[in-house]
């Protein structure tokens, strides 16, 4: 049995336009990182947290890292202890799935230090229990691709049916994060309950015609397809120059763009670098002339979710 | 120049359980056949109708099969005439995309008999035309499969977008027609303008999983998206048994079963002949014990959309 484990679990960006809570998909970077050691005591201490300007709580019943390892030796391996050092590597708060890497980092982490008592899938409603821990709901559309990899469609909850959707092998994402924030729970709060029909079958079609791009690798479809009809248009009004920067992003180049999970962060999917990079250059640019600060991370997707970093 | 063609164009399955408005495919049998000639007169003769009891017009401006002639030479062939003798091989008002079937064949004959002006993808916005002049829309989820072939989604309007999705090669689909109208007017009428969002999220994850299910060749999820609460949950009120016909389908080992169009006909997909089968008996046992007749057809997903039967 291993004494310690560093692992890595990724940033994910869930919805994807026209899949509001039903797709997602996992970034090779950037993302957390968990060195996890048992201990002597049963229970979980968190020893340090690195890159979360203090944010965190140390106290692991009130960090998700620490509720994730928990879940996981009450439910695998009672009477046994661990301890954690936590490296955030990815903005709180920036709809890139936070909750999610830690809990899957924690989770994969505990996983090899106990010898793999489960696989990969059979982690999956432990994290989904530490999405309800922290969100309120046991979502599935950041933990499903932070732990299995790739673009990942949750068909349906109960029961629950998670679905590899193949992609691309030059898919590259572009992520611009600004300095604001934008809680979950009024991104949640401001959607409209019923919805018109007419604007239901316009999702659903875009929502088929992205699975077949991605699975067909026609690139041209993709961008058709990247449309979201329902989310966007209300949430897009808490993220100041949202409209501007998707204008200017689908000018130069870029196969579509919308909100990263419920915001504020914004993806851009393309097939090349440069317009990559244009996309960062030109959301940068937009944030700063309405005074905001922001961070762009361009990653291809990650095929992998999480992976050992190094063994003791 | 050809002076006659003889040709046969298929019925469709639209809507297909979750994918409403946007998803349809061709069966390999019923369908309809058109012996179509040139004429001296300029415009468009219907000589004889078979196979329809009577029920429709030989003004070929009150039948679709002369009113998509008329389209076409007016927009292809302006100064030439046909005459057309119509087969009807599916029953009328049925939920199968009758007058898709009769516009198709229609529209394929005539652009043979001129000897191919127009591509197959530029006929369809003429056979949605012909669909809106007799059932009041513009809609492609029939003459889009019957034109094309195989599994066809209409991923927009506006601009059109159709795509071909791949399925596997041995789906079957058994059709069940009872004897009674359903008019796809009330069908429609009877929707919800306003639908739930959490159902709505349900239909698209559902429609995602069965475009992955068929590109994929993966059965169990085709079976397990094949579920419809927008529409199947307000039409299958109009359709004497449904539930009950679901239910035993679904227990006889049918991957799923809902209605076809907007009914009355009642359809179900299956990989198994035996169990395609099973199913005609036990629909066709439940609608008579219902009093009603009903006849049923079993069909492979026709992969080639409208044939040339003989030349001259």
């Amino acid at each position: 049995m291993k004494e310690e484990v560093h692992v890595f679990a990724p940033a994910t960006v869930a919805n994807v336009a026209c899949g509001f809570d039903i797709l997602g998909f996992a970034l090779e970077q950037p993302g957390d990182e968990i060195i996890m050691r048992r201990t002597r005591q049963c229970g979980v201490v968190i020893r340090k947290i690195f890159g979360d300007n203090g944010k965190l709580s140390c106290e692991a019943g009130l960090n998700v890292a620490g509720i994730a390892a928990s879940h996981f030796l009450n439910n695998v391996q009672p009477g046994y202890g661990v301890e954690i050092e936590l490296q955030k590597g990815m903005p709180i708060g920036s709809g890139l799935g936070s909750s999610a890497a830690s809990a899957t980092a924690s989770l994969f982490a505990a996983n090899i230090l106990f010898d793999k008592p489960l696989n990969i899938m059979a982690l999956l409603p432990l994290a989904m229990e530490c999405e309800k821990a922290v969100c309120g709901t046991a979502h599935a559309d950041n933990v499903g691709p932070a732990l299995l990899g790739g673009f990942t469609l949750i068909r349906s909850y109960e029961p629950l049916d998670v679905v590899a959707i193949k992609t691309p092998d030059d898919l590259l994402c572009t992520v611009i994060h600004p300095h604001i924030e934008v809680s979950t729970e009024d991104a949640r709060k401001i959607l409209r309950k019923q919805i018109a029909l007419k604007d239901a079958i316009t999702q659903w079609g875009n929502v088929a015609g992205l699975i077949a791009g991605l699975m067909k690798s026609d690139y041209e479809l993709i961008g058709r397809s990247l449309r979201d009809v329902i989310a966007e248009p209300v949430r897009s009004l808490l993220i100041p120059r949202f409209k501007e920067i998707q204008t200017a992003v689908l000018a130069c180049g870029a196969l579509g763009c919308s909100i990263s999970g419920s915001g504020p962060s914004i993806f851009a999917l393309t097939n090349d670098q440069n317009i990559a990079e244009e996309v960062g250059r030109i959301a940068q640019g937009e944030f700063q002339s309405a005074g905001l600060r922001s961070e762009v991370f361009i990653s291809g997707i990650n095929q992998n979710g999480p992976v050992l970093i190094e063994e003791e």
